[in-house]
C-alpha cells in the first residue's frame, strides 16, 4: 500500500481538493501506472454531482488516464517498467459472461468495474480514478498507447474517442458512409475525426452556427443547422448513422427523418429518463432504429489507439493543472472548451 | 373498364357497404384477378376512421388479396390465365430509387402505391382494395401462392405474414434466435408460427393470462405476462429480437430490459406519436434498439408465401361473408378473433 496524492470530492456537488488516500499493493497480474495526464470526462461532474445515483464519496474522478508503468505484478506479463500506457473507464469485470467473452466488457451482465466510484471484484475497495499519482490496475484492463501518439492528446481517446470509435466500428462505417455526429463537444470532435479517418462523409448537426468553421477543421464535410428547419429536410433520408453525443436530454425525434433506409441514431451521451415520446413513423416507415452504445471494450480501445496512432489522431485538448479542475468544470458546463481539458499530472507535485 | 361490385365506406366512419365502381382496363403488364378471398386487416379499420390522415372517400378497403387470374396484359409474362395468386399492400412503386432496387418496395422514396387509399402513379386514379369481386395490378406486385396452401388461409400472409416475417428475415433469426412478441392478434399469431418454423425460441408477451394454452400450439415455448414484474425480470437480457404487433400506443419501457446485448425491439403495429417518453439507460447499457417495420418488398413476399407452402403455414382465420364486414370490425376491435377475418367474396354474389 502505497500512500498517494489524488483530487476528490468529499461529498455530493463538492469541489474538488487534495486528498492522500492509499493504492492497493500489487497483485499478480497487476501493473502500477505513474499518470502523466488525465482528461476531464462531462461524466466526472454528473458523479460528482451524483447525478445517477451511484456515486460515493471521497470521490477521485478520471478515466483517461496516460501513464508510464512504473512497476509490474509477478504474473503480468504484457507490460514492462517504461511502457506507455493508458486506462480508460474500465479496470476489471466479471470474465465469464457472453459479452466480456466477446471482448465486450462494458456490457459485462454483472456491469464492469468502473475506474472510479466503483467497487474492486477482490476485496471490496473503493476504486479511485485517474486525478492521481499513480493507479494499479490489472493488465487485461491496461491498453498501449503507440510511439506515435503525443501522451497528452492521447490521453481523451481513452472515453472520448472509443465511445465514438465503438459505435462506429458497431455500425461498419467506412468509405461511403454518411455519418451525421450531433453535438461538439469532447465526444464530437472525435466523433468527427474518427468518421472522417475511417472514409465516411462526416455531417455536424449543431445549434451553434459559429461552430461551422471548426467542424470543417474537424473533418466536417457539411454542417446543418438543426433548428433550421429547412436544412433539416434537405438532409431527409441521408444518414446511415448518427452519433448523438449531447450529455442531456433532448428531442431525437426531428433527427430521424434525416436517417436513411435502416440508418440508426445511436446515443452515447445522454444516459436516464427523457421527457418527449418517439413518433413511431420514420421508425416504421424507414426501418430506421434508435440505439444506446456505452464506450467500448478493451480489445477495440486498443485497435483504436492503434488506428489513431497510424492516422495521428489526438484529441484536440487545452491543457490544465490539476489546481484549476473546479474552474475547468465550471467552463466545460459552458462549453467552453475546444474540446477536451487535460491534466497535467506533473502539477499535482508543484 | 369494367363496372364491378365492392364494399365501400363512403366517408370517414361511415359502414361499410355496397358500391359499384369500375376497374381500369388492362395494361400491357397488368394481371386481372378474380378475387376469392380477402383478409382483414386492422389497417382496414384506421384507413375507415383516417386515423392516419391520409384517407379519401369512397374507400374499398382490403390488401390480403387471393385470387385466380382471369385476364393477363401483353406484356405480362410472369401469369397466365387460372394461375393462383396474391396481392398485398402496394399495388406499384417507382422502381427508381435506391429502396425499390433492393427490392424493398415497402420504403419506396416516393412512397409505394398502396392498394387502396392512394392514387395511381400513372392516370392519378384511386386506389380500390381487396373488398371487391376483381383487381388490375401490374404483375410486378403480383405473387404466386403455391399449390399446397389453401387460399382462405393465405389470405392474411399477405399482410400479417409478410409484416412479421421481413423483421425475422432482417434481423437475421433462424436456429438459436430468442424471439420475444407482444401481442396474440392477427401478426402475432403469424410472428409465433413464423418464428418457431425458422427454427427460433419463441416467447409471447400478453397481458392476457387466458391466452397461454393458444400461444403455446402456436409455436410459443414460453409465455410472460407482461404486468407481472416478476415474470418481466426472468426474462432480462433473453431476447434478440421482440416483435412488437400492438396496434395502438403503448409503453415499450418495460420491454426494453428483456433485449439482450444488441437486441432489437421492432414495432410492427402501432403507427404515430407515442405519449412514452424512452429511458436510454437499456439502450445505453445493452446497445439495444428501438425500431421499426412496415410490411415487407414483392421478392419477400414470394420468399414468405414459398417457405410457408413448405411447412404448411397457414393463418388461423375465421371466414366471414362480405355483408357481415361491420359487425366483424366490431369484434375485431375487442379482440374476438381467432386470429384473422378472411372474407369469402363469393358472398358478394350473395
Amino acid at each position: 500500500m502505497t500512500d498517494i496524492l489524488g483530487f476528490a470530492a468529499q461529498g455530493r456537488k463538492q469541489p474538488l481538493g487534495p486528498w492522500r488516500f492509499a493504492r492497493r499493493a500489487l497483485r499478480a497480474d497487476d501493473v502500477q501506472i505513474d499518470i502523466k495526464y488525465c482528461g476531464v470526462c462531462h461524466s466526472d461532474l454528473h458523479q460528482i454531482d451524483d447525478d445517477w445515483g451511484i456515486a460515493f464519496y471521497p470521490l477521485v474522478p478520471g478515466h483517461e488516464i496516460i501513464g508510464i508503468v512504473s512497476a509490474v505484478g509477478p504474473k503480468a506479463v504484457r507490460f514492462k517498467v517504461g511502457d506507455r500506457v493508458g486506462v480508460g473507464c474500465m479496470v476489471d469485470s466479471c470474465q465469464a459472461c457472453d459479452p466480456c467473452a466477446k471482448g465486450l466488457e462494458q456490457y459485462c451482465e454483472s456491469l464492469p468495474v468502473y475506474t472510479y466510484a466503483a467497487r474492486d471484484r477482490h476485496d471490496g475497495s473503493p476504486t479511485y480514478g485517474g486525478y492521481s499519482e499513480k493507479i494499479v490496475v490489472t493488465e487485461k484492463f491496461v491498453v498501449r498507447v503507440p510511439e506515435t501518439l503525443d501522451l497528452a492528446g492521447a490521453a481523451p481517446l481513452l472515453c472520448a474517442g472509443v465511445t465514438t470509435w465503438s459505435p462506429l466500428r458497431h455500425w461498419k462505417v467506412g468509405p461511403g458512409s454518411r455519418v451525421g455526429v450531433i453535438g461538439l463537444g469532447g465526444l464530437g470532435h472525435m466523433a468527427l475525426k474518427l468518421a472522417k479517418a475511417l472514409g465516411a462523409e462526416a455531417t455536424l448537426f449543431t445549434r451553434s452556427p459559429g461552430k461551422e468553421a471548426d467542424a470543417r477543421r474537424l473533418g466536417a464535410e457539411q454542417v446543418v443547422l438543426s433548428t433550421d428547419p429547412a436544412q433539416m429536410k434537405a438532409v431527409a433520408n441521408r444518414f446511415d448513422l448518427i452519433i448523438d453525443t449531447v450529455p442531456n436530454d433532448h428531442d431525437v425525434n426531428p433527427y430521424l427523418p434525416t436517417l436513411a433506409l435502416d440508418g440508426t441514431l445511436v446515443l452515447v451521451g445522454f444516459v436516464g429518463q427523457g421527457k418527449d415520446a418517439l413518433s413511431t413513423v420514420p421508425l416504421v416507415f424507414g426501418r430506421r432504429s434508435v440505439a444506446g452504445s456505452i464506450i467500448g471494450g478493451i480489445r477495440e480501445t486498443q485497435e483504436m489507439l492503434d488506428f489513431c496512432g497510424k492516422h495521428g489522431i489526438h484529441a484536440d485538448i487545452e491543457t490544465i493543472r490539476m489546481q484549476d479542475i473546479n474552474d475547468a468544470y465550471q467552463r466545460m458546463t459552458k462549453s467552453d472548451v475546444k474540446y477536451r481539458f487535460v491534466i497535467d499530472m506533473a502539477s499535482l507535485a508543484a
